[in-house]
């Protein structure tokens, strides 16, 4: 099978991480994920939600939005009413993704919050968040650390997110948004820098998958994790040589 | 292990379909699953979004709330601000559950509206929700065809869901809430009649899970899935012969 | 005059009252009165809004809401905007009936909310929900007093509520909403145990009425309300025989 | 029994109204009622509500609010969050009062938009509001005349409104705020020109009250809404030898 | 050029200001420029917003609305949404002219918010309501003083404001309505009694204007603001007197 | 007098202007000025506001936001609630600065959209969002002559803006955030490319200014004004070029 882009069916888009992107943030990244680009930064506020208090732990938290003209036609501005509820759905996924790698007692009682805001929109910006996170994430560490407010690094494992899609019979390797709206059924997948998954989510826009299709994509979007992990750390390896 | 209410792994909790619980609309069912108790109705209009007009197909969409003491201490009321995060996920989940078995064309430019409300939540309200809402949806595709406005019932499949949690090393079927407090991660699962899958939603609030884990959870959930089909066949009897 | 449902003018509808329907809740009761159908629930907080602290005195407040479907044609979901102004209106009366009746020094600096959720609306959903909520009510002091929390039940007299409408120069109790919607005037009247009035909300909808029919209006809701009691009664027996 | 400002029992404060004090409006009034000030404005528009439409009938509305400095401490203005439900409560009552007296096939498809703005709130703002929207929307329907829009004046009847309060044994007519916070119970009470009653709202805020206390009240409130139509009548002769 | 209501270009409606005008609060006043009609109340609270706590300086804000039918077609109520962009920003405008005319320190811990509520619009609200909110807040001060809260009126300066146009090569003092809608640029400029300026601010809706017709709109707005400040002093006059 | 940058009193900070940074976007720019960098992008819509409808005349209008970590702290997102008063006011700007430099008639039924989003908030966002919006308006209008919807670029001249501080006697151009927050006024000044002045607001937050400083500011900002044109120019013949 063909891809719009040229690509091999297990390929990820040419992808970029550069981290401290919004130099007044703890810590930033811009993930660009062929025309898919999304801001990532990471706020490090010394207070936790008021339910965590007095537990020694930290807490992070994340929000997403896009701004209006990211998309092909231009999306009216959350801030004329509500939060979408997709934008909704995103950022608890996001959330999710990131809190079980923080050692959160290592943390102590801080919250970080997460902004993930998409410049441009062509698939998958979800899972780009998630992978740009991690290094905004990491790079906030880095800098408590440095400023000796912490003694190491509170993260138990690395995480990163990518999507596949079924189109067909064929499984495909991070979506843009022509084959994503193409496809019968997407997974999103999140896993830790060990292997194990920190998230599944997979919906059958078409028809139904079959259970045995589940396992594929774990395989695939392991592939791409794998990738785009190597990508992260020249971003981690530049965060810690500045 | 031994699970709190003395139930099998592998058992879902004792569960009841009562289909039309409110009176008033085209379809409806309270589902009780234990102590979980959702009001499911489906409404019809004679209208689809305005995005869809034109092209000769409907449109299923559901909304999921929550009476403020269905919980353990009072929830604020909705209506004092904005839809809860987590209820929009869930209303999207239900919405994508459901669209996929449904016959679009055959519907034609109608819109059903499913609410779900819950009266009583003790777990597993979203797997409820969606195995109730089947049954509501059933009832007005009935009516319909029984008022002559559709010549057949536009349903291409049968849908319901269950949870499954992972427990150290432990599978369990159907949490209750306090088990899914203790849980490491837990699946949402939504199958058809046919076996196939239409979505998995599955998180590690703990420590990640393994590949493997996958595969289980998805046999665990097929098997409570069959129960619950089990119960709505019984269902759709009694609304087919009133 | 012949009524719709066969009652005579001086007739409540066939009204049923479960106490414990929502079982997390302190107290509840579903009321049935006809079609109409209303869940309330009575949650005992240990506090007084900030304007009441230090003075030893409880408070007790209403809310009230539709379920989508409880109408004839779906009504569309509140928290997709702001409270409409007639749940305003009824919640604002609800209150108004249950605070006379309550000791709120006896009661202490507890805040006891009262949720009214129309399940099903046929007509007099306000006046049943005053009616259940004192049900609702009665089983959460009893539970403070079971727990040892409260010495005696701070109640200083019951509460029950009804409608009358006037239809040309007939005066029908219980309206049901066909009746509702034909009548000239409707009135919702509470009265305690002891024969005295709390509220009287009278509306000329079609032709304003003589001053003399309000007399005649109060004194066959004092009919309606006294076989209200009655029910009421028998509720708050099998809740001090739990 | 003494007044607070030495009036007797059955004596309204001292009341004047001015038409024609907003002069782009259709129809105003400025109406004071000793240190009650309420303006009112009646907009004329061309349309009705969309469920009204083609009935050939208009339709009357009203809105209420209060100037953030009419109260002894500053009130937060509504426009920095939602309407407040007494401000609800009260324009549903406005609206009611004024609808039965209007001729609405008479008026033709047409809204008027009564809108009730309180300048100094002491006491009877509601009741003071209804009595001086009535000679706002006179004004309007005077115009309307004039300008060959209509024939003649689509009014049924009058309306004028009154408070009385229940402070021990005695009544009290026309409650000042320091009154109104004393009293065991009070009523809103709103009369036609022939005698008929509109509106009864009578709420126990301390003891509840017999029933022979309503024909008390009602003959108290005709007393003093029999003064105020005198009143509104200089008011609507100044505004017909304009 | 002949102005609509035959005035000179340099010179302003007819003015008045009633001090005192809502007797609830601790300053106010009515002032009316021909058919523009703004109440303007100063309410004097004893905190300051958090972020001032503790450095023993006051603070000074303001709001700005208008009444729904202070326009010649009614305006919706700001209830019913969102404040306006345009409220929005002329209530920054007032709070920024009054601030460098406080002392602030003199002031002490307190907080003075300005309402400024338009009765009706003729042009020039804004101006108008900088100009009259001057002698409620003067108002307030003096009661502060009289109280003994006090030692001295905490003002530097007086302020007042003034609109001037463009309309072609003519420049016109103080547009009503009917001008300003016709102008190419109009000017909204607030300054002290010593002559300095505290805010410009000068938009081209028409053809932009030249640098050298600043100058001449300040030298114009002088002469006007000169008027002004005489009315004033009356009005301070009347405040101290009483 | 020595800037905090070591710029001269009359010199802007180092800028760039990159057009077309949102591929997906009409027209689009992003601009850079010291640490201020701000996306701007023009979204053409085939529709003009229902009040302009008919009239042969475009329309275009502007919003503006901040992403949360574009200041020194987080800043918390609009979507959580409403725009922000200084946000409305800004836009509201940036519309009047663009709208009197467009041929309305040339472009026909069309409206234009301009987001103005800070990525990076170092002082001078509004001045900043006006040059950079001017760009992504160009770009815009040039593919729309290029696709061949319009015959000529509907612009009737150009327009950039730029701030000007008074601090102490000492007028400083293009103030960074430090400059802002310690100046006595401040001006924010567009000009078009023939001299002309579409916008001024000035400020006093501290002490009030002369009138003769005016004159100077609007001086020193044509000199900064020309600067930023210069860079504009470059900008635009890139657009042409490609």
């Amino acid at each position: 099978m063909n891809r719009i882009d040229g690509r091999k069916p297990d390929q990820i888009r040419k992808t970029t991480i550069t981290p401290g992107f919004q130099s007044f943030a703890e810590g930033s990244a811009l993930i660009e994920m062929g025309n898919t680009k999304v801001i990532c930064s990471a706020s490090v506020e010394e207070r936790v939600p008021p339910w965590m208090r007095g537990q020694g732990k930290g807490w992070v938290t994340a929000e997403y939005a896009m701004l209006p003209r990211s998309t092909l036609t231009r999306t009216a501005r959350e801030s004329a009413g509500r939060v979408k509820g997709r934008h909704q759905e995103i950022q608890r996924l996001i959330g999710r993704c990131l809190r079980p790698i923080v050692d959160m007692p290592g943390l102590g009682e801080r919250m970080v919050v997460v902004d993930c805001d998409v410049l441009q929109a062509d698939g998958g910006t979800r899972t780009a968040a998630v992978t740009g996170a991690y290094v905004a994430l990491y790079q906030a560490f880095h800098r408590l650390v440095k400023n000796g407010a912490l003694k190491r690094i509170p993260l138990r494992d690395s995480v990163a997110a990518i999507s596949v899609g079924i189109v067909g019979n064929d499984l495909l390797l991070d979506l843009c948004y022509e084959e994503d709206f193409r496809a019968d059924a997407d997974f999103n997948i999140a896993m830790t820098g060990s292997g194990n998954l920190v998230e599944i989510q997979a919906s059958a826009e078409g028809d139904p998958f079959a259970p045995e299709q589940v396992g594929e994509a774990i395989t695939l979007a392991h592939k791409g994790i794998t990738d785009l992990m190597a990508i992260q750390t020249q971003a981690l390896n530049a965060i810690r040589s500045q």
